[in-house]
């Protein structure tokens, strides 16, 4: 989608690959919304660091990652014993999977990666493949996420007030996004609308991703502290939610998603909101049967003590132990550019409980928005085939 | 209620009186929790400025402190002249109500000191009974909310997990509080419970104010995202809510109160779980007739674009424009204390909205602990005789 770098709009994606170079680049996630820096990563190390450090985050952005860090190393590889060759490449595979061990999106991308190379009968042949499957990998997460906005872009009406969670935007996929996607579409087509940004405490991803991209991409919106939300709804401020998801369980409907959606989905119901998820098909887990089962991951309490924000007083940018940076550099905040710090806000001798993510039941959702359509929740089991189970 | 300085637990008032000194005493809120300071106002000016600035905030402190303001003014008078006297405390009066022109604390407080005061034949004797009136006050409103404790504990039992919202505790009051009445004096009564405090964004006066209470008091706490609440509620996380409010319409019902209580009401319903709300009888409002009357303060969109803190990279005091300090000095913190800094989370060129206050319909309130006892909501109209209506 579009940046604004020294005030030209240009189109990015999250995850590039410059093949000349043979280099991953990346948008350096952790340094938005107060920069924005590609980043480079000029060998496979690097690239699974990048997954691991959280330069890159997001269900289709790491596993487009992991697929460009496969066929990157595969690139690099020299010489032609096809041995030598294939350990390389499941070296290669063990690093980038042990980036973030439980994402189940770097494996499914790399096992396609593997799968297209076995046609290839010399090592270059085989890396060749590998980056064209990469590609396709990443090209079909967009399309995917187009499938998804020109679904969903039917729900917006002009003049709407839509509220969404946390940020399932282009910065999570490689473009587009999910739960955003309706919103790029409808803009595309030419309808107007206010979008609130839940801030989304403890992390902030609204306040930071979401409102960045949509600031970006001139669509008009306001950050809301979470807390604001329910208010709105009562007054008649809000005309449809839009949020996505982590896990969205097959058999049974539910939804989990980063922490505060369900209190979203409860307030939607009272209000006669209408609430829609919108999910790429590999967040749909087929086998669990209940979301009790659902394990939510606790997180670190320094997230609820404090905060990442740029110091009023601007310090210049710390430059230690980054990755290889490229030309573009900092939109409307003069050359230098600003890193966040970490300040406590909280009473320093109390401790935090902090949930990372919760459940949604069915019932609050009144639709799905998958790159094959909108299906109620209770619909999605009986189109298994269809969507992939 | 007790804080510990120096490693030694003693007991304080958020606002009291030196009469040897003509000086009011006043915890400075604007530093906790990172900083613990008993500040000493030496003039009725310097009074009035700590109310405007903040230095003490809440409907019952605010209260207090204008009293004694006012008392202070009236000691500090010089002659024996009574023409003169009247047109001073006319002067003191005034500076003391325009520095927090909204609120009708300060009013009705000093409206008490000044009825007590006309029993006086000299300036002297009158000085000497309005002393006497705003130590009443402040000693009533202590015993308010210890009748307010007195009623609530009865609803905690062994083993409860409470939920509260925002700031209703002794640092909003003279001592002991209005939503934390219930805890203290169920603690007093040997009960064991945990408090869940929301954070309560934008401002986070739960991680902040009654964490730090609570972590003074000993009572067993965790801070949670507002986002979580929701989450606790439907694992059965939480037995009961308690929390303030602004402004409670004796006519409805209703209670506004810090944005987000809306929220966790809703939550509470779906879930089963009893909410009340703690209220001093000077914030039931008689003649409203519906809450969309309830004006809904929009406040500055920085308090939701960032957040204060402590950086981690400790800097010393800056000790510009602070009021004098007494001896009493930081706890658990080193020497020179540390001063929170603001940083900006969100977006830069984000635009925010930030409703300060929400109301909770009567339907969603279990019971309204007053210092007479425990209302439904829809009982208030008819006891207004008992409530002061």
């Amino acid at each position: 989608m579009n940046v604004t770098v020294r005030g030209r709009c240009r189109p990015f994606r999250t995850v590039t690959y410059d093949a000349a170079r043979n280099a991953v680049l990346l948008i350096e996630q952790r340094l938005l919304p107060h920069q924005f820096r590609v980043v480079a990563m000029d060998n496979f190390r690097d690239t699974a660091r990048a997954i691991k450090d959280m330069v890159v985050r997001g269900a289709g952005a790491i596993g487009a990652t992991a697929a460009y860090g496969l066929a990157q190393g595969a690139r690099s590889f020299r010489g032609s014993d096809l041995a030598k060759f294939r350990q390389h490449i499941d070296n290669v595979y063990g690093v980038l999977r042990a980036a973030r061990p439980t994402a189940v999106d770097p494996v499914n991308a790399m096992n396609r990666v593997c799968a297209a190379m076995v046609h290839g009968q010399t090592a270059a042949e085989q890396a060749a493949l590998a980056l064209a499957a990469a590609e396709e990998f990443a090209n079909e997460d967009v399309r995917h996420c187009q499938e998804i906005g020109r679904h969903g872009a039917r729900l917006i009406r002009n003049g709407m007030r839509v509220l969404t969670h946390c940020n399932a935007g282009w910065l999570a996929f490689v473009d587009v996004g999910s739960a955003t996607a309706p919103l790029y579409a409808a803009q595309a087509q030419g309808k107007r609308f206010h979008v609130f940004c839940d801030e989304t405490r403890p992390r902030c991803q609204g306040a930071t991703l979401t409102a960045w991209e949509l600031a970006q991409q001139k669509i008009s919106h306001q950050i809301i502290a979470d807390n604001a939300a329910g208010h709105l709804m009562q007054r008649g401020l809000v005309d449809l939610i839009i949020v996505g998801s982590d896990r969205t369980l097959g058999r049974t409907g539910e939804v989990a998603n980063k922490i505060g959606t369900y209190t979203k989905a409860v307030l939607a119901q009272r209000h006669g909101i209408p609430f829609y998820v919108a999910i790429p098909l590999s967040t749909i887990d087929w086998q669990m049967k209940s979301g009790l089962g659902i394990p939510i991951e606790e997180r670190d309490q320094d997230e609820v003590l404090g905060a990442w924000g740029l110091p009023l007083r601007r310090t210049s940018l710390a430059s230690a132990r980054r990755p290889n940076r490229l030309a573009y550099n900092v939109p409307d905040q003069g050359a230098k550019g600003i890193s966040p710090i970490y300040v406590r806000v909280a009473n320093s001798n109390s401790p935090a409980l902090n949930p990372g993510f919760d459940v949604t039941p069915g019932e609050l959702i009144t639709g799905i928005i998958t790159p094959r359509g909108i299906f109620k929740p209770s619909e999605i089991w009986a189109r298994r085939a269809e969507l992939g189970g």
